[in-house]
C-alpha cells in the first residue's frame, strides 16, 4: 500500500455509518476526498427477537460501542496514517434509534432491575410497536390543529421517537420515570468518545416534532397525551447542536483505546440518510438528491422556509448549516420494482436471463428499452406502498390502466419505472408551487449503478440532467466530509461543510442528459399521471380507501 | 352397440355444425335428446392464406360441401338406424361466412375466370379486409343518424357482411356485377339438400342491418356508400324464412347421395352461436345463455322490443320464433385469463403446477379459492379486448387498482375472473334499465366445465342460479332441435322449438347457486366497479382513449 506516512501535508477524516444491521467506517483524505481504508463490522446479535412481540425491534447497545471501537481501529490501522494526522470523526446512525440513560450516562438496559424489560433496551427505528401511539399523536394534534402537523406530511409516523417515548410512558412507567435522559444511539456513541453530552438538532427536528422556531410539541399538548410526558423536556437532556458544529473532543480514555490523538475533533451526531447530501456533492440550497433504493428518499435545501404538502418533514440545519432541510419520499420503488420481478414475470423470462447470466431486472431493462415512451399505451400509479410525498397516504394503492391482450411484461415493468419517476415529478412541482425548486439534480443510492436504464427515464421525465455519485462512496463518506468541517481549517481541515464538500465530494461521474423527444413524449404521458393522480389521490375517487377496508 | 333400430317408435335427428376450422354432425334421438352418433371432420383446405395479404381469410366451398355428405353419412352409418326414422336436418354456420353466385347456383369460384380473384371466394367471418369499410359505414350512418345503429351498438363491425360487400364493391367491382346471389354458407349448403333458394333471416339481422320493421338499409344510404350497391337488394335473394321454419326437403340426388329419405325436413340455416340457446335448455323467453369461452356471447329473447345501449343486436326471430333475440358481448374472457398466465405468471407457479400435473390455471383457481371476496383489495376492469356491450368502445382497455407490495398473482387472477363477472353484471343491468329481464341465467361453452370456480364467481357476482350444459351438447346438438322442430309432430318431431328443447334439451345437470355471504361482498365490490366502469367508460376520464393515440 502507499506510503501516505510521507506525505506531510495530507490530514484525514473518519467516517463512521451506522446502519440497520452493519456499521461501516472509512478514513478518508480531506485534500482529495480519496478513501483510504475502509471497514466493516456486523452487529453480533443482529436485533433481539427472543420473547417479544413481532413488531418490536431492540438491539444490544454493546454491538454499538464494540463496533466504533473495532472499525475506526481497523480503519486507522489498515492506513497506516499517524494519529496526528487524524483530524475528526464523524458519525451518523439510523435516527429515532435511542437509549434511556440514568443520570451518570450508564443505560437502564445496564442495571439489574431494568435488563429484562424491552423498553429499557435500545430501540431501533424500524421498531412498530408504538402504531396506536402515533395514532393518538396524529388525532390529538389534528383536534388542536397543532402547527408541527403541517411540518410533517400531516400524520406522525410510528417509527419516530415522539410515539416511541408515548409508549414507553404508558406501557413501563418505571422505566420511564427512572430514566435521566433519552438519547439517540449517534449522540450517545459521540458521548462516549467525548464525555460531552449534547444532542444534534437534527434528530429531534425530523423525529420529535421540534422546530427552530416554536421548540418541542407543548407541555400541554404533551400531557394531555400521557401526564408523564409534561416533564418530557427535561428528560431529552444535553447541549443542543447542529450539524457541522464541532460536538465535542476525543477523551485520553477514548483516543487510547483508539489509538488516536486526545482532542481529536468530533462532528455533531448525523442522520444516516442526510449523510448522503455532501457525498453527493451537494455543497448549498437548490439542489435535491433523490436517494433511490428501496424507497426513495428526497432532500433538498433552501434558504427558504415554506410550507409544502406532504413532506416528511423541514427543519432548519438539519443538513447544511444555515438553510432548511426539507426530506420528501416515495414509499415504493426498488422495491416496486422487486415486487414485480418476483410475482408477474413468467418462467420463460426467468430461464432467458438465467441461461444468458443476467439479472431479470436487466432482462426487462434490455427489452423494455425497445420501446419508445408511451408506446406501450400503460400507465401507472406507483402507490404500491401507499403515497408517502405529497398526498401522505399510507391508504393509496397501485394502479395499471392501459392493458391489452397484447401487453408484454417488460411493457409493464416500463410503466412502474416511470410511475415512479412521474411521481417523483409531482412532488417536484409541489415543491415548486410552495417556491422551493430543485435547480439540479443528484441521486445516490442501491439503484442508481445497478439501474441505468431506470436513471435515463428519470432523467427524461424530469427533463433535467442528472447527477449520479458512485455507490462506494456512501453515507461513511458523507459522515467523514462533516468531520472535516467539524475539524475546522486551524487542524487541516475546513471552513464550512461547503467548502468541504467541493473539495473533498465526487459528484457528477456519471451524468444522465434527458433526451429532448422522450421528455417531450413524457410530458404528454404525465398530464395523464396527474389526472389520475389526483382522481385517486385526492378525493375525485375514494376506491383506493375503500377497498382497503 | 344398441340396437336401435328395433325401437320403431323413435326419430332421430341430424344436427351439422361448422366451426371455423372444422364441422361436426350429430345423429340424436327425438324422444330423449339422446346423442346416438358423432362425425367430426377437419376442412382440407383451413384457411387459405397463399399470396393473401395477412387480413384476408378465405376457404374452399367445397370442404364445406364434403364435410356435410361425409359428416352426414358417417354418423347414419355409426347409428345403424333405418333412412325412414331421420326426419330432419339442421344446418348452422358461423355468421357473414359467405359466397357470391351465379344465377344457376354455381359459385362464381368455379368459374376459370375468377377462380384466381380473392373477392370471388367463400369468405370467412374473421376475413378483416373490410375495416375501412366498416368505419366508412359506420361514419355515414351516425351522419344521417340512421336508425339501425341503434340496433348494433352504435359501430358497424368490420367481420359483418355489409362492409365485406361493400370491399367487393369498391374492390372487384367486376366479382360484384357479375354475382347474382350473395349467399350465407350456410343458407347455400341447404339449397345444395333441397334445392330450394332461401335466405333465413337471422343472419341478415346482425350482419347485414335488416330488421322486421324497416328492412334493410334504404337503397340511398347504400347507393351513397358505393354505386353498385344501390342494388344490392336485388342480389341478396332467396326466400325469406326464419328459425325453426322447414326450408325444404332433401331432393332424390341428396338423398340418394347421404342414404336417407327423399322429402326429409331441412330447418332453416342458423347462426353457430344461437343454436347454443335450445342446445342450453332455453326453451323461451327471459332466460339469458352466457356463452363463455375466449370472449363471450350473451344471448336472451324476450318478448318485449327495446333499444339497449351497447348491443351487438336484437332481430325477432333470430333464435326462438316470435321473440326478439338480444345478442350483447364481452370481448375479452377466456382470452384474459390466458393473458394472465402467459404473461404474468412466475416460474415458481408454473413450475408447482407442472409438478403436481395441474393446469396453471387450476392452480391459480385453487390458490384464489381460499381467498374471501374482496380480501385481495383489488378490482379490475376486464377490458383488455376494449368493451363490446354496453359501451361499444374497442379503444377502452384493462385497468387494475389496489395493487400493494403483498399482492400475489392469484390475488390478481381472482380480480380478473370477478371483472368479468362484473362487466357481465353492467350488461344485465343496462339489459333491466331497457325492461329486459334475465330472470334465469344459463351457461355454456368452454370455460364452464374447465372452471368450476370462476362459475361459483359469476352465480356469487349475479346473484342468481346458474344452471350449466354439459360440453359435449354443444352447437350440432342445438341445430338437431331446430331439426326436430321443422320436421313438425306429423313425421314424429315437435310443433315448436320450445316443445323440442322441453324434450331434448338436457339443461341444468350441474348448477351454481350464489352463496349469500358472497353475493353480500360482491355487492359491495360491484359498486367500486361501476364507479370505475363510468368514469373510465363514459368519458369521465378520456384517459384510456389518449394513451392508445
Amino acid at each position: 500500500m502507499e506510503n501516505i506516512c510521507e506525505m506531510q501535508t495530507t490530514k484525514y477524516v473518519i467516517g463512521l455509518d451506522y446502519g440497520t444491521l452493519s456499521a461501516r467506517a472509512v478514513l478518508v483524505a480531506t485534500d482529495s476526498g480519496k478513501v483510504v481504508a475502509e471497514s466493516v463490522c456486523s452487529y453480533p446479535h443482529g436485533i433481539l427477537s427472543e420473547e417479544l412481540p413481532a413488531d418490536f425491534a431492540l438491539q444490544e447497545i454493546d454491538d454499538y460501542v464494540e463496533t466504533m471501537y473495532c472499525t475506526i481501529k481497523q480503519v486507522v490501522k489498515e492506513s497506516g496514517c499517524r494519529a496526528e494526522d487524524v483530524i475528526g470523526i464523524g458519525i451518523d446512525a439510523t435516527s429515532s434509534t435511542f437509549l434511556p440513560l440514568l443520570e451518570n450516562g450508564t443505560p437502564l438496559c445496564k442495571k439489574e432491575e431494568y435488563r429484562r424489560n424491552p423498553h429499557a433496551q435500545l430501540k431501533l427505528w424500524k421498531h412498530h410497536g408504538a402504531q396506536e401511539e402515533a395514532d393518538r399523536i396524529t388525532a390529538l394534534a389534528k383536534e388542536r390543529q397543532e402547527k408541527f402537523l403541517m411540518r410533517c406530511g400531516g400524520k406522525v409516523n410510528a417509527e419516530w421517537m415522539l410515539p416511541k417515548l408515548l409508549e414507553i410512558a404508558g406501557k413501563a412507567p418505571d422505566i420511564y420515570e427512572a430514566t435521566d435522559n433519552f438519547m439517540e444511539v449517534s449522540d450517545y456513541l459521540v458521548y462516549l468518545l467525548t464525555g460531552e453530552v449534547t444532542r444534534c438538532m437534527c434528530h429531534a427536528g425530523y423525529k420529535l416534532l421540534w422546530n427552530e422556531e416554536d421548540g418541542y410539541p407543548s407541555e400541554d399538548f404533551l400531557r394531555m397525551l400521557h401526564p408523564l410526558l409534561s416533564d418530557l423536556r427535561k428528560k431529552l437532556r444535553g447541549r443542543e447542536i447542529q450539524v457541522g458544529e464541532c460536538a465535542g473532543r476525543l477523551t485520553k480514555e477514548a483516543a487510547d483505546r483508539l489509538g488516536l490523538q486526545e482532542g481529536t475533533a468530533v462532528a455533531a451526531s448525523l442522520i444516516d440518510a442526510h449523510v448522503a447530501v455532501p457525498s453527493a456533492g451537494i455543497d448549498g440550497p437548490d439542489k435535491a438528491l433523490m436517494i433511490l433504493g428501496t424507497s426513495c428518499c428526497m432532500l433538498l435545501c433552501s434558504e427558504r422556509l415554506s410550507y409544502i404538502k406532504g413532506i416528511s418533514g423541514c427543519v432548519k440545519n438539519a443538513v447544511l448549516p444555515g438553510l432548511y432541510a426539507y426530506e420528501a419520499g416515495q414509499s415504493a420503488v426498488g422495491d416496486l420494482f422487486d415486487w414485480f420481478v418476483s410475482n408477474c414475470v413468467p418462467g420463460r423470462y426467468e430461464k432467458e436471463a438465467a441461461e444468458r447470466g443476467i439479472s431479470i431486472h436487466s432482462l426487462l431493462c434490455e427489452k423494455a428499452g425497445r420501446l419508445a415512451p408511451g408506446e406501450s399505451g400503460l400507465v401507472a400509479l406507483d402507490w404500491w406502498n401507499g403515497n408517502r410525498s405529497c398526498l401522505a397516504d399510507a391508504r393509496l394503492s397501485g394502479l395499471i390502466v392501459g392493458l391489452t391482450l397484447r401487453t408484454r411484461p417488460e411493457e409493464i415493468y416500463r410503466a412502474l419505472l416511470e410511475a415512479t419517476a412521474f411521481g417523483m415529478r409531482a412532488i417536484f412541482e409541489e415543491f415548486e408551487q410552495g417556491g422551493i425548486m430543485a435547480k439540479e439534480l443528484y441521486a445516490c443510492g442501491g439503484i442508481v449503478g445497478k439501474n441505468p436504464f431506470m436513471m435515463q427515464i428519470y432523467a427524461d421525465v424530469l427533463g433535467k440532467t442528472i447527477f449520479t455519485s458512485s455507490a462506494d462512496q456512501g453515507s461513511a463518506f458523507g459522515a467523514s466530509v462533516y468531520a472535516a468541517a467539524a475539524a475546522g481549517v486551524s487542524a487541516g481541515g475546513y471552513a464550512s461543510i461547503g467548502e468541504a464538500v467541493r473539495a473533498m465530494g465526487k459528484a457528477g461521474e456519471i451524468k444522465y442528459e434527458p433526451i429532448p423527444q422522450n421528455t417531450e413524449a413524457y410530458h404528454r404521458l404525465y398530464k395523464q399521471y396527474k389526472i389520475l393522480h389526483d382522481y385517486f389521490g385526492t378525493g375525485g375517487n375514494e376506491v383506493m380507501h375503500r377497498l382497503r377496508c
